[in-house]
């Protein structure tokens, strides 16, 4: 159950060259994109309408595509432009398109009906591209659904768990901080102060040195990261009564990270992800270690994660029981079933059953 | 879907050996193969009547075929003969045995009712064994339908594309040629004059050299394909009216090939192929060129193919739309949709409806 | 269709750590296992109540295990005891715990209602971990529903088939003999005299050597085979009568074997087995030869066995042919059910057809 009138991230910009072919399947579609000469990027239903082949053995031919099975040529529109050995082309002849906006160094794609397709929906990217920012991407593959991947990023806490060696730097800060919960327009806001909390190792500090942290994400559908992480002297949470800081407040570090999970099918997502760091306080040293640190962190995500698909795909009635802790992912899995329900007309409890575990309350 | 009481390739006849057990999957059925001391080969079923253990883990004694589990023996007729343990054989206590027929270089299998099983029914492979011609042999798996493989050999405008560097000589001419369709008791005939066409550099001739060939087969159920080619000086086409070549108009090379599909399963199938050269024109180093040369095609083909029948595994409902280029193919998938379900007694349309991608008409 | 009120083995002793986590899987269940600080070793659902992470990528505290997804800790009765940010547990928050009894060098685990977990119903296991018995021991995994190794147990007259070139040392002593059964509280008792058989190589007897040994096991539920052979000279069976040998009729060699069969879920298992020489005629090196020779045979099992399984996942509606030979094996297919039956308070005729292969009689 996906929704389908929303923009999905492709890929990064620079995985999309002038001249050739990628693939991708979203959302169990397949998909081939390509740059057009003015550099726009084409994506195109992966199948012909023909024989089925995948237009994605096919070639390039300025801005238009050919199957390479039986010679049908697409024009960017999707539209069947030439059929070997008949002068006709019927007017229904062609494949699907799929609106395409290139921003902030990521590929859009909207992988629903094209006539509602508003660019003004894309979240903003924390950073990406700018020169004020040391920017470092990666991205990971998951054998797992994609709101498995939802919940790691709606509760923190797991970064002094699963995390304790890298993110959570053997502290129970993330563990003991409550965050405060917004709802927005097609998501939520998170914002927490953690408290007297180690500081990466790349900062250079002394060992023991300590920092208050302002931690604050918007979660957007259908699965859209935006951290921005701003460091403070110990103490200075306390001092502002745990209040966000104010904007005089200066940080002697910020980091913002953008993350994005597209899936695959209903078994697999692919994360992509990004690390910006401040290049008035940062250097590409620093940007190097960061991103480093990311990938360790997110393969302990994913070794989690994708042992957790595994026990509930074996586990014949999945129950789940709900703690303190998941406010926000249970919040933002309600949103999402409302949105895809709405996209559906159907029955929102047909929605919210039929996909999940069945969640009981534990907390008092 | 199979077509059952027809013959199917098994192998070619230098893959029996004279002592030892082959196995083959064929139409679902796991069989179990051996030459007898006549050298006549027996195929029964690769399952014991007992425990199901299979046979092909058994020991020739004899002609007889004694399953190593517990000591059960078969005839080669399938009729148990030895059940250790007791003296009493019951009658029924057997394996299925199905008739085979070595010919052509091919071992025949008839995986039908067996009193249905007439040789005459067996199409004979074009040159196969015979002294005036230099002959190579090859095979290979698919992981897709034998319908797709069927219809890849039933519409030869894919050589100007999937082989353009291969058969299709960088040339447009099998895609701008139609053939003639005539139909035939279990099949096709489809002929055609390829225009102007460039030579295979084996040939020896000089690199702009032209012909007019005339390619002539018969596609006949299950999925066996008989190709003669005859090469002529460019200009010998239009000068005969396009009609088929008169028989005292020598051409200056000849090939044959012989070409046989055979269902492993629904989603898998093994293909055999040979190449024939006229030993009075070609050589033994031009065979073994030519036969190369379709080893790269082939695997051409294999690789279109089996991402075809991804795609179509992935699509929920596929759709295909029908081309000027389908007639035959088409065609062909009708009649054996008509043998299936003269032979199952069932309903045509259900037949027609239930196995295939619905198909939309896109020619004028 | 498992029997769950019924001890399993989940592997040796040795297999356990003092400090570590071992998993299983067994009747489709994930079981996380551990040994307390007192060593006795604790079985919990490897699946924690809160997202369904497993608890074996958790941390042990002490007697406790930490899921390290989102800190939920577990005593080892399976009641949650911690919940990070909250500081109620509710009542229900926890896991299942597994009875445990660690008995004869094997660990084993009840799988059902722990209200019904009776240490007596153990299964004693043969000279296991006795200091008159030299003991080594194996384990084996199995593509392979565990009802298939019991039959290749109950019906020994394999061992002359499959094992002609190991255990049965090409001879047809073993598809001679015909065992006596007599059934058990919950298992049979099949004893036999194999006749004139030729000796191990290991025993260092002239190679034409010859014994008459009495082969008695008893074969228990849920599938746990424990043979005692006892080796005499040639002639033993006949002189007396072909009886069970007196007790007084001291054996030159005599061996033990214990093997239990665990099923991982319906198409996969595990099989542990030893071998125990008696140490007052045996010697080291003789128990490695046995052991060795044990584990050549034993794949010849797993080959066959695995090969059937695939033949009957392959074969639409699997049909045996009872021999003869068979009435063991059908004895305790037979107690199996009825135990699952009795277990499930399910209609018997429901069990016994709908899991197995229909099966025609074949024997006079």
């Amino acid at each position: 159950m996906f929704l389908r009138n929303c923009w999905y991230v492709a890929g990064w910009s620079h995985q999309f060259p002038a001249d050739g072919l990628v693939t991708r399947t979203m959302l169990g579609d397949p998909v081939v994109l390509y740059r057009k000469a003015d550099r726009a990027v084409v994506a195109l239903e992966d199948r012909c309408c023909h024989r089925l082949a995948p237009l994605s053995l096919g070639r390039l031919e300025g801005d238009d595509l050919r199957c390479m099975y039986h010679g049908l040529k697409f024009a960017p529109s999707g539209k069947c432009i030439e059929i070997p050995g008949q002068s006709f082309v019927p007017g229904k002849a062609g494949v699907r398109a799929y609106p395409v906006v290139e921003r902030d160094c990521w590929v859009w794609v909207w992988m629903g009906d094209p006539a509602s397709a508003d660019p003004a929906l894309i979240p903003r990217a924390l950073g990406h591209g700018e020169a004020g920012w040391i920017m470092r991407t990666g991205e990971l593959a998951y054998k797992a659904n994609y709101e498995l991947i939802n919940d790691n990023l709606l509760d923190l806490s797991h970064l002094s768990y699963v995390h304790a060696k890298t993110l959570g730097r053997n502290s129970m800060a993330w563990a003991d901080s409550r965050p405060r919960t917004t709802s927005l327009a097609r998501g939520l806001r998170v914002e927490r102060w953690v408290v007297n909390n180690p500081l990466a190792p790349y900062l250079g500090r002394p060992a023991d040195a300590r920092t208050d942290s302002w931690q604050s994400y918007d979660y957007l559908a259908p699965g859209v990261f935006l951290l921005s992480s701003r460091f403070y002297p110990p103490g200075s949470a306390a001092a502002g009564d745990m209040a966000a800081p104010r904007p005089d407040l200066e940080p002697f570090w910020v980091s913002q990270t953008s993350q994005a999970i597209t899936p695959i099918d209903e078994k697999q997502s692919i994360y992509y992800f990004s690390s910006c760091l401040d290049r008035e306080s940062a250097n590409e040293e620093q940007a190097d270690a960061q991103i480093e640190l990311f990938r360790r962190a997110f393969d302990e995500d994913n070794a989690m994660i994708e042992a957790q698909q595994r026990v509930i795909d074996r586990t014949p009635r999945p129950r789940m029981l709900a703690t303190a802790s998941d406010g926000a992912l249970n919040q933002f899995r309600r949103l999402m079933a409302r949105l895809i329900e709405e996209e559906a007309g159907a029955d929102a409890s047909a929605v919210a059953n039929g996909q999940h575990p069945a969640i009981t309350q534990a907390s008092a």
